[in-house]
């Protein structure tokens, strides 16, 4: 059964990639409201291609936001394991446009890549399980699990409406194990295993002086500028050298690093040079005591995402600007909690704020971490439908990226979740010239099919 | 001769302000390339209308940026003397332009007041002194001194083609007295006779990190941020307490002020309620140890004016961006030096920068800062002609803006030069919804008009 699905999935490369074209043409970015059209069309699109593929139920869910796809094939029987797979079809904004070397949203083939915004996240990804369900699904005319595919549309948004969604539908999408493919490879002969992601915290500051802009020759000196005071703020949320959040109780909750976890996480064979690269960085830069790894998996960070307001045009305008503003976020770790943490945030800003101006801060989104047991069951299952998939054993890791709805299935579920990707570290996600290595498109369609075979093995509930 | 000309100017106020009109309509924006021909068109129009108001020869003087506008009447005779009068055409950007309550350059009238882009500054102004000699010329067939009128196109830019100009065209810029009008009174009852200028700084500070814009999921932690490294190369150039420039050496050629000057400022009718409503702020903020009138006059400051780079839209994009910008200003004092300034500026921001990022600073103008003798004849002059035009004796000040030519004037002619104005201090330069004020437009014209006949009484060289 698992061969000739195999087989089929190795016949149909060239179809399977057009589709995967078909759907990177949508440039279904939920965060930009002039998309709204677009994201309709890729989720009928997904629902579509669910029907043709041979799931049994099909249907629109809807959320306070972006409809969530749903199909289902439960033709396996009640005694056999139930799997849910998860995958997002939203993508991220394409600015800065003029960055990109082809249209964002026009799929082009360079070499063995094919660049287009949400190529590798997570469109290429999720129709890669898409691609093995139907592989199976033709080759032997059914599955040997139940298969139950959700597809979000707000991702990018930090899932805004899954818990509530999963609280909701629980019933519909219980499930013995969950996949969710949206993660990258170290490289293609290096698999990797996420057993937990940061969590994150996004908040928007805005500071405000003035009544309105005012000229700095006449008033410069005698009143303070909100650009001057928000620079101090920001610059007292990290210590420039230690590199440390300095946000009074940050690292309280802060699960310290075991021997076992820091021995395996020096497994992950990525040195400073490779980072250096990866990155395109000259020097590497991060919190005192910990390795490259550490700094971008199991420790929380703080970055500036750019700072609206004032005068950002050409030339030299003198303006006192009435407001300013920051785009900050953090990226959390266990035990952090967010809704604390935005807390702790505000406290300390407040605390340091001026009574020359009016500070507000806006949560634009918020995820919990999530940590899990590497040495679960449902862990080593999906540890060896990669090394099928990519002939070589994983590597286990934790994410350094956010999947909001990792801890909300976890809540809900109390599964291990199989979180693993067929992305590359260099996939520029969030950023122009997106790109997706296509062997690992057609290896990652064969990690799910072995998957799905190993997971017939296993007991259903 | 004085008395008919005060007459013509009451009798044609609603000409001279049609007029006015349709140069306001102008959008000349110099700072804007788009705004080119819109330049040439404020330089036709000025160029004819001082043909048509009796001017002897007007001239269009090539720089190597936009042109000056010259024209004379030189009948006076060689043993009269000569007045040169500056005004520019050039005027701010408009942005943020949701912010303007008509369109910006839509002149409209509410009130007693014009609002339109450049209607205070300098439109409006170098109007006065037009309307002031046309009225003489037409109603006295003559003037009683020879005028020299030149009309600059880049002082928004920091008038960085004037030094050269100047020193070119010496010869014909001749004068014994020098009036400029680009200033404001304190209100209608409160002129002032502005005896200095601030100097300015105009910095664009580059910070670039990786090389393209990473996700801070990825790579979050493992490299520096170049907004959180650039909020801290900000942070260090601003005491958050003291409000005093952090740079060493900033203040060392300040001089001090003295008694004498601090009792003349002390006259300056501003008290610190006032200057909360003209800046709409609840709380002002300053240097420790001076007063309001003295940080926006004598003391040099630092601001901030905006950061470009990064994700400034909407929603929460994690992006660790390539490259952080921020455009700094400082007002100068005498005798600090835009030169020296700079040097110490880089100097201490080359110290302060982590090895990670490569700093780059760019000069977007620099003027130097001009203090005159208050006591001397020249000032005297255009004070006992603003005690005329507006019926109170002026108070005394240095201005906090900058002039460029101030600084080129008095190094090559060597008078002390007459530096008023005929704005207000909440009239919105450099800011949506600027306005000018018409009753002082009114007065503005008649105050030439008694300049121009005090000057009469003065000897030429």
């Amino acid at each position: 059964m698992i061969e000739a699905a195999l087989v089929y999935a190795r016949d149909h490369r060239r179809q399977y990639l057009a589709a995967l074209v078909e759907l990177l043409r949508i440039p279904s970015v939920s965060m930009e409201p002039e998309h709204g059209a677009d994201m309709e069309d890729a989720a009928d699109w997904l629902a579509e291609y669910l029907k043709r593929m041979g799931m049994t139920r099909v249907e629109m869910l809807p959320t306070q936001g972006f409809p969530v796809v749903y199909g289902e094939w439960l033709g396996a029987g009640e005694d056999a394991p139930t799997l849910l797979a998860y995958g997002h079809y939203d993508v991220q904004p394409v600015d800065p446009v003029e960055e990109w070397l082809t249209p964002p949203f026009e799929p082009t083939i360079r070499g063995d890549d094919i660049f287009c915004r949400g190529a590798s996240d997570d469109k290429g990804q999720l129709f890669a399980v898409l691609a093995a369900v139907e592989a199976y699904l033709r080759a032997a005319g059914r599955l040997p699990v139940n298969v139950k595919i959700m597809l979000e549309g707000e991702e990018e948004l930090s899932s805004p409406h899954m818990a509530a969604f999963i609280e909701r539908h629980h019933q519909q999408l219980a499930a013995d194990a969950i996949l969710i493919c949206d993660e990258a490879v170290l490289d293609p002969q290096t698999p990797l295993v996420m057993y937990g992601v940061r969590g994150s915290l996004y908040l928007e500051i805005d500071v405000r002086g003035p009544a309105q802009d005012l000229h700095s020759g006449t008033f410069g000196g005698a009143v303070d500028n909100p650009f001057n005071v928000l620079v101090r703020l920001l610059a007292s949320l990290q210590d420039g050298r230690s590199r440390r959040v300095r946000i009074p109780g940050f690292y309280e909750r802060v699960r310290p690093l075991d021997d076992a976890e820091r021995a395996l996480l020096a497994k992950v064979p990525v040195d400073d040079k490779a980072a250096r690269h990866l990155a395109g960085v000259g020097v590497l830069a991060g919190e005192d005591g910990y390795t490259t790894v550490e700094r971008v998996s199991v420790r929380p960070t703080l970055e500036i995402h750019g700072m609206p307001g004032g005068f950002t045009g050409a030339g030299n305008k003198t303006v006192i600007p009435a407001r300013a503003s920051a785009k900050v976020s953090m990226r959390l770790v266990p035990d952090q909690n967010p809704q604390e943490i935005r807390h702790l945030f505000e406290e300390h800003l407040r605390t340091m704020a001026p009574p020359t101006v009016d500070l507000t801060i806006r949560t634009l989104g918020a995820s919990r971490p999530v940590v899990m047991d590497y040495r679960a069951v449902e862990i080593q299952a999906i540890s060896r439908a990669l090394e099928q998939g990519f002939g070589a054993p994983p590597v286990y890791f934790r994410g350094g990226g956010s999947l909001p709805i990792i801890a909300d299935f976890q809540e809900r579920f109390g599964v291990p979740i199989a979180l693993i990707g067929f992305g590359m570290p260099d996939d520029n996600i969030h950023a122009p010239n997106e790109k997706y290595h296509l062997p690992n498109f057609y290896r990652g369609i064969e990690t799910v099919i072995h998957y799905i075979s190993i997971l017939s093995e296993m007991q259903g509930d």
